[in-house]
């Protein structure tokens, strides 16, 4: 850890000089802040180097604020794929935004930022409370969604004219990056529209941010189709179920997936490299000595067992060979090779998990999230997403969120876990 | 239809000589029928040819039966793919037997007709009512299952050699081809062994027979699959969700998933050939009108779009090409080269959907099954398996149950209202 | 069975003259009908008396119809306590009257019978095919419902006012008794106004109607909470689970909820009477064999076990006493009088069984029922409910539908399952 | 906080002498801790008075260990309610000791501590990993359980005459306070048995423990009971639904199922005291201005209404006065005595919510919990919890975690989320 206090501090665009019209809660003074690790060495550590622990601004209500909420409009955008929860927290800002401040307008920009682009001929709807009043009960996200970079002179010219006082982005890194550059010329003009990420990663892998919303109901789902697997493999002489989960280049949906159901044998993630012949090998033992075998793999799993291409997609993201079936064919002619006849079951079920409304956890997260990045945008923070860290609601600049993605420790107790769970060797290379 | 009374004459091994020891029930006499035509036009036709209706002997427990309980062994397999409710028909047999009839020995064989077949060395499990108790909560099927044949003589001598009198197969046509040949054997020998089968057909395909388990359980999680997809078809500029389903030669999953879920615009089922122009016209269509689509296909259908190879598996099934990829590929190219952006998402749960536990409804279901057939294996009825008509359980011969695999009608209510539901064209061609 | 041809006679406002829009449909033949029963021998003796079997009229689409669609406005009520599907009931009505047939104006009566008398000054909404969407989601019905009679000629007034041709009424016994006297006001008036009915009894007991909406998802629900009470019941030292479910006149939730589940050791119905005595000698029994027991009381059932007090509830229902604290009460006094510690969990999961969505197998029937709905109105059929018998939609004059009760047989091999399934006494008196 | 550094201190049997046989992990080393206050402020007061922030020890394997396995036995009992994942934790204790350490003896004392004392005859099971591998997928637990208080010198004979070096008690406030008395008795002894507590509390109001397992499942299961509610409220003319749910001290079920579903109107606790005309008030406003409303009530709530008697059950709770039917019946009254007519619906899901297996979230959880008892028992750490706090499992001295429960603070952000999500006043008195 080489941050600096500036690497945790967020961006404002004014001092705030009016009232809340907050009601009935305890507001979060200005001192309010949570320290970046709850591990007592790396305090002291960051005592001696800095007079103080590093930490993060709270999130929360603050007592007075910047805009002037009978004045503000507002908009919302959605990117990237689809989350459980897309839906609850757009609900969440406008009944935020309606019901706390007595905002009224706000507009819901269709098709991500596109709806912010004019040469597209997307029209913004008005979202009231009693439109969204039950849109959290449907999957996907009623404001649809797009990939891709748009020209951001355009964008701001959209806020500008539409006079927007606050954006609220919801989307991962690509769409994060994207509200910084907004943020960035919004500074450069000298508007005053704040900038404010909800960040959206089904992965749960942007940095200083614990938990990200629809991650636990993804895993549920997930967990759904690894019984689907074990079923399979148990139900065949030598059955083999192959699952690939999501996880473009964090395991974390596969190695929670696979502690919530110790019935899987094999968890391959993209953090922890390893070789087609030690799991061959491995494979095989397990098969000898229990007859079936269960095996999930993340998207980004196994990458470096063939040469990628390095082609991209819209969103930048760089275009992942397709491990599943490529680890299918692999075992299958393996086994064929070596005269073992074995039952390979290979699920896919792809968006068959992002699709789904969010279960009741994630659910009430997702509406606290809204709620805080309604609070920060109306104290004008801006450049900034809402994260949660150490069970607090906190304030983190973008740039800092999106300087790396969060992984997979091998070394940590949770990937220790997973091995002891599935029995699987430490190193298979 | 131009069957006789004598094709829905099941076969018996002799006489019912004992007194059933089944308390508190009534018992089913012998004349006990039910019709095989609800219409009193086909009723009156039959009469005039026959004499009588045509109609199927009722299932049920007899007054008195022809094997001795008391000295009495029993024997089940699983034979082909993953079905939901394997377990819960598992279970009711060997409980049925133990507290109806006393019957204390049920041999599980592992891995359907693999099982019966010495050269596999596989050993066959004791099934207590203990050791089936819970077994209902799980997917799959504690046997294991295999598809294919083995030596129908091998397989006499196994349940000759081990005093098998009852043998309940579970599976679907090929199996019963199989139980067929096996009761031909034992037949041939003059062996005292009655051969029950109970179908399972997650199609729902089997002929005269209305109802197969898990059939509701498999188009439950095909609705939730769709309704993933719709939400990524709403989540896009011109999305289209499409989403492959089972459905071999009988598309009744796609098409009960269809009714339960209006947000299906396009089902494609085997019974209803269609063609690609015709069907890519019909989705322009909805995608200007509506700009977004949900399509569904079963595996089974388009087959004549492409040379097949004639190719069959191990249960010998011709194998079918993968119509989902094929569909998708020739879509995304129809509107690549007609210049407009689509957003397709192509879901294929395949497993993930086989291999869950019955829901109460199909567990139900289960229960009835299992308890009649072991009712039916009692008295001495073989080469039949247990049905469902007319809201009554009866027995079936398997000839006739194997003579035609059941199909969605084309003029019937029910594709009717699959049209009037989706508002696709009732010829794509 | 002492019914004649004349009981099964459906009632029709006159001939049929108008071309049907409906399009791409086999249309049903005015000679389609299905037969009251499948067994011959009751076929032979109708034969012999009446000349013909005794059948029901086909639902479906006519090739002719009697109102002209362009002119036609139409109204729906939802009636007496929720049950899972009434939301998809709605939407299925509007869909089909708009996109089959191309009625453009349906009122929704808000709140039951009380929407129809002006008394109440509730305010017809216009239900549209975008109003009504996505409504199958929820649970509950969005027109809200209520209880009781109304003035009927108020009610007539109401239908006359509005220019409305066609009413469909969803409730149970008591709603449709309630459209058989507006049936009557309208036939004495001479108006053109068809009353259809859609049964709608969670409990399944609708006569000659074979399968009533949300009753399987009722099932499927009270079979998690038998679930939870027999982890209770085998959680703690002589653990007794005891479970009420809805059943005032007809126990076929609770049989059904049994049979999916063969933890439950007691299943008491409304068919079947008990004496307390004798139930606590067999629990007795139960507990020292098994050490925990399972009960599951359908809410009419033991009623015979207490004086009655004959009041009536505002659909005017008899008032039942409250069979499970009865019961609870009992069993502990009677366990504590014999010094045997028991712990006893009582579960009345009441409302939270009716309010929930229909689950897609329902959801399907929804769809279909209220198809056939339309088709029946649209022909002119009036003071009928559309039922289900035999596999086929039918068309059942209500004073047939009320005329009595449907009930589980104790003869019935239904039953002889669940003593099967359940290892309780037959005779507990 | 008042606490010291010594409250933070765990126990332990002695020194660590040998080496542990756990593979590929990282050991946890004697200094790691996690602090308990991530608020810098705090920090700093802290390393005022006490030279360095309060800290827990952290949970976790080991480099050397204080048993011998391969000599080791172990037991394990499970006391008080039903909670979702008490299988969970039994099987990933019974997994862990077995694969991490081999420990190959593992008794199960049933009905919990009555396991323990030898006059009630319970004889001990042995839990091998065959016996455990599928239990979690059962609610319940397998090893049966019990409330109150057992003679702690019999217990602690028990565990000295079978040789048990680890005792693992799994449960609440009452269990934990019983294995705190026995870690004294064998102090007092000089015995070499270690007793390792998992916190159990479907109210997750174990203090200084961040999460306990069961309490998401048993939220979501009640969100699903709010959602039958709000259909019920909103299907009747001023309709109420009013739900009981779990929490006898504490109102965390109620709060996040409130903030899980934004359709509640009142969230009642029992930190929050309420007076009776307040909350009509309330409730008159909120149906004149929507026609429904719906109220969640913990059961601890509104205690201060009525006298309580003062009573305790077995465990030695206070006997709360049962809220539910009194405010049903206070509510009616009251509208009743102002003429409104109003359909309240009450449901009270009691034990339907305690007895299901635990959702994917939960299990994950249980087994890490389970893994880390088992890793803090051989270390010889005694009469202690297993915890989590900031995300890291922890190791919690008994008397910190029962010295008082931990409770929703009304002037914390989560109560605020609940006001505006309710919508309900800040007081209500």
């Amino acid at each position: 850890m080489d941050l600096t206090p500036e690497d945790l501090q967020v961006e404002r665009l004014g001092a705030c000089r009016i009232d809340s019209p907050v009601k009935g809660v305890q507001f979060v003074a200005e001192r309010d802040q949570v320290v970046l690790s709850p591990v007592p060495e790396d305090i002291r550590r960051q005592i001696e180097t800095f007079g103080a622990p590093l930490a993060f601004e709270k999130a929360g209500p603050r007592g007075r604020i910047y805009f002037d909420p009978s004045k503000l409009k507002c908009g919302i955008v959605t990117c990237g794929g689809l989350c459980p929860g897309l839906n609850d927290v757009i609900r969440a800002v406008v009944l935020s935004l309606y019901h706390n401040y007595g905002v009224k307008t706000v507009f819901g920009f269709p098709y991500g930022y596109e709806g912010l682009s004019y040469r597209y001929g997307h029209v913004p709807v008005e979202l009231t409370p009693a439109a969204v009043s039950r849109i959290h009960e449907y999957g996907g996200t009623v404001l649809g969604s797009s990939r891709g970079h748009q020209d951001v002179e355009e964008m701001v010219d959209t806020l500008d004219r539409m006079n927007v006082g606050i954006l609220f982005t919801v989307g991962g890194d690509g769409t994060l990056r994207g509200a910084q550059a907004i943020a960035g010329e919004i500074r450069r003009r000298g508007l005053k529209i704040a900038v404010v990420g909800i960040p959206k990663t089904i992965d749960n892998d942007i940095s200083y941010v614990e938990r990200s919303f629809g991650f636990e109901t993804a895993v549920s789902r997930a967990v759904g189709v690894i019984d689907a697997a074990h079923s399979e493999a148990k139900g065949a002489r030598n059955g083999v179920g192959l699952v690939k989960l999501m996880g473009r280049e964090s395991g974390f949906i596969a190695v929670f997936a696979t502690l919530a159901r110790s019935d899987v044998n094999f968890c391959l993630i993209p953090e922890v490299p390893f070789g087609l012949e030690a799991l061959f090998r491995a494979l095989e033992e397990r098969l000898a000595q229990s007859g079936h075998a269960v095996i999930v793999v993340a998207e980004g799993a196994g990458q470096e067992l063939t040469g990628v291409s390095g082609e991209r997609d819209a969103s930048g993201n760089v275009k992942l060979m397709d491990i599943g079936p490529f680890l299918r064919d692999r075992i299958l002619e393996h086994f064929r090779g070596r005269g073992l006849e074995i039952n390979l079951k290979y699920i896919d079920p792809s968006y068959a998990i992002r699709g789904v409304p969010a279960n009741p956890h994630d659910s009430a997260f997702c509406l606290l999230l809204g709620q805080n990045a309604v609070h920060a945008g109306l104290a004008g923070y801006t450049n900034l997403v809402v994260g949660y860290w150490l069970r607090t609601f906190t304030l983190v600049p973008i740039p800092l969120a999106v300087s790396e993605r969060k992984k997979v420790d091998p070394d940590s107790w949770v990937w220790s876990s997973v091995l002891t769970s599935t029995g699987q060797p430490r190193e298979m290379r």
